[in-house]
């Protein structure tokens, strides 16, 4: 028996899998691609890489984009605040720089979005977003330890019963989707780190301290 | 604001949610009930305690179901056997008895099975199934570690990268699932215990030691 | 100087060492043989693998089985409970199944038992056996942290203090016996897997989830 | 005995101890805060929240200060990787936050130096940095594991024994440092987030995934 | 139901259990407490902790006396090692003062067996003691992880397979002896600390780092 | 390239680096040498191996010296206690037995500063000294999770503000000299295993448990 090898890693999206060009894709995805194009500028990595595999990369779109849908209690910024905690608690370097745009687009505040990405304890949170980060990394570092009373907490800062759950199949999505960027070293596009940023900053000198 | 409360845990499913009744269900997932029922003779808690949001159900069983199609390369046990190390690592009950007794009937070995549940290490696999273990296990307890060479060695004891794919996209799926396990209670149903085991056992004193 | 070189792994026990034949063991483990095979039909292999070194064996059972006398208020269910809890916590194959067996025998409930070798939190158990496992757990993973008030907490669900330091010492014994059994690769016999199962299983289809 | 009470937490700096008025601080430290308004517009927190001890930040900023100095193989950007990849370990957020726009600035790099705030690992270094960046790691992480060939791999890269050296020195010194700045709950000033960004960011929409 | 109350901890011995009056303990242990008091001059804490359950103790005692009597190849010294080796990977006090004394005696060398009661590694030890240790700590920290090369690393360094084993079983028996102390709070006996130390130190001023 | 080579392990130190001879050392330090043999009897290997780097050494020492100065509520042992405390968080052999001797000294009490060397948590320590040592290890292990609370706790046991950031800055500064020792190799001086022990110790036959 020949094993097989890995090609090349591929410069543009870091994939340790082929990544299929443009004209290899299925149409549906196509219209996809189209679409992040239009409204974001450029096609994220993760539709490129996953696209070695276009059902399945349709199928998991399907899943992940219902947990996005914003509702009163779990606004977009709270669902991609579970996106970054989740992503934080297992180092998962794509989807930090990418939801971490995200965030600081759907916060309207860069300084809180990057703070919430490097440690969101002390990032100056309300006692409901307080709740929601805490399941969130409880249920990604230590599942088997998640209760009940962990659960009633989510209630008790406001949440119905419905955004509770959410809150809990987002975080296992991105214990997913984390470890599928991993898997294949997703790398994230540059565009994500011009995004949302505060004005004013742009190429002087650092700090000393 | 009054808050929510959490109802009590259901007796057949052991759900922290509610769990709707057979006639609240929605038509497709009544089928895929039914289907159940014909072919194991009951619905498993899953589907059951998932039911609760019917959407996301279909969703992430759409997406589920792809994973568990078996290859010439990775059959279906090679997958109950990622499900079941996954789920040891994680510590799952709900998914180490439902997939322990899908393992125990798709190797055909009840035994073996049973071994590979509680430490896949010491269950006398051969290089093929311990590469394949030692990759979704370290995906799922050091994703951030997880290396080029490591994907290299699923290649180089004869899957192809279509499989060795699917071997971390079966990882990361049982991060979900059995997160979604934990956070909702779900218990297995009592007939996974009887499955698959070995002949002329039933109830004899055990050893002493 | 020539190292030695370790043997074959024993086909029938997975012992790293020699294990000797039935007419080189000693007499008195001889007739701790003989009376195994009466009672349950087999000699266990912690038994055979261990008889390597008689002597040591002798003392040990000598000691272990003082531990699993049953009182009024330590059943001999709960003694097996500790025992399967502390195994799970190591992640010891052959003790979490020779003792799995034991417990879902002593339990009466196949179910429960397999439960208990999974996560015994999610098993459904009442305070008593709850503060019994949570003890047990805690002397395994995190001795240094052990309290009194966790040895109190013993006594509050009911425990006489030679129950409570029963289940301290059971829990230290298969602290040792893992690590025997670990240490020797120590495979568990397969007349295990059959005994206490449900009624009604054996060899049909498993669950598509 | 009346125990002493906390202040509120400093609205500026975040600081949970005293924070003393430009006025209240001694005359050399207003030297260095002045430096610093100068060359970067602004006073960096940890001047600010270390000046309730006056003496000594004067004291670690003496030795601080040395072990930032250039050398011909140990460059500033090389120095700022080690204080990033220190406080990734230890998650120091104000120390991220402030050495990571440091690093972006020293590199010439916005991209990369974000990127390897989050997961130097799946940056793309040159065998040079990663090597250092291994060691700075396993130094903060696992320090009794650290042994002499873990000196000789810098030395091997092309580091002198100096320079050697000043890698521990710097890990260990961010050691002290980032667990001063989460000890007095340090928060990065503002303007670091806008410091060496990307041009052509700011505010648009985020990539859906 | 009252529940139990734990009597106040015991002054010489710090047991939370009641320690038998000399003149409770059964004739059996009173020949070992006296052949003790002979040999060393003090009862150590281990027994009248024990002796609680003075059959218990006999059986401890019996199984553990055997894992000290020295081989050619395992001497006293060495098996003090492995004692302390365990004891200080799962930090307990007793062990690490009682046979922290003991070590430093057999070694004949009190700085090398204080230097081994705090970090093995750093001790200087040659390449066979280097070995058992390495594996003992294996043992005791990740036992799942032991294979069957980690034996062979003993017998490469000249150890016969009895020997390989008792430094598995010496290992094994402190982790439960570790467990017993700490479940029962034992206190080493104050003489411990003056045990064979380095002549010409008593009382000076201490190095000012 | 040719890379560096490290020299031999200095036989004095341990140290991995050159050690530079006592004429080789700048005026400075040659008096801090001299004082500590004239206080002592002997140079602490900390200072000759740190003299590879002499202007480091000055400023390292120049911070380190202001934390030891002992104040109403934070004496000369609380403060011995933290370094001890932190040291053995981190398992660093030259701080251990360097600090351990100091401890003894200080509290005047060989038998208690031992103790805390090996388990502070069974030590005896009152309610102040316990807050201590919990926030200091706290912060040495779990610097993230350090609170608000955390802090008050060690005010509500009579600490002023100024002794509470005492402790946070020696807890911080051991945790740079522990990796700075741990870094180079540093062995403790022989000398201190000697000092400050109890009388009537010295050679007699240890205990047999």
């Amino acid at each position: 028996m020949t094993s097989h090898q890995l090609n090349e890693t591929d410069a543009e999206t870091g994939s340790w899998f082929p990544v299929p060009a443009d004209e290899e894709v299925p149409d549906g995805l196509r219209k996809l691609f189209a679409k992040a194009r239009e409204r974001i500028g450029f096609v994220p990595n993760v539709f490129r890489v996953y696209a070695f595999r276009p059902e399945r990369l349709s199928a998991w779109f399907a899943h992940y984009r219902q947990l996005h849908e914003p509702t009163d209690g779990l606004d977009a910024a709270d669902r991609e605040m579970i996106a970054v905690v989740v992503s934080s608690a297992n180092g998962c370097l794509y989807c930090l720089v990418a939801h971490g745009a995200a965030l600081r687009t759907e916060l309207g505040d860069p300084v809180l979005g990057e703070r919430i990405s490097y440690d969101w304890r002390r990032a100056g949170l309300d006692d409901r977003r307080t709740a929601i980060c805490t399941y969130a990394e409880k249920l990604t570092l230590a599942p088997r330890e998640v209760t009940r009373d962990d659960l009633q907490s989510l209630l008790d800062v406001g949440l119905t019963l419905e955004e509770a759950w959410d809150v809990a199949e987002i975080a296992a999505m991105y214990n997913l989707t984390n470890r599928m960027a991993m898997a294949t070293n997703m790398l994230p596009n540059d565009e994500y780190s011009a995004q949302a940023r505060p004005d004013g900053g742009g190429g002087e000198l650092s700090g000393e301290a």
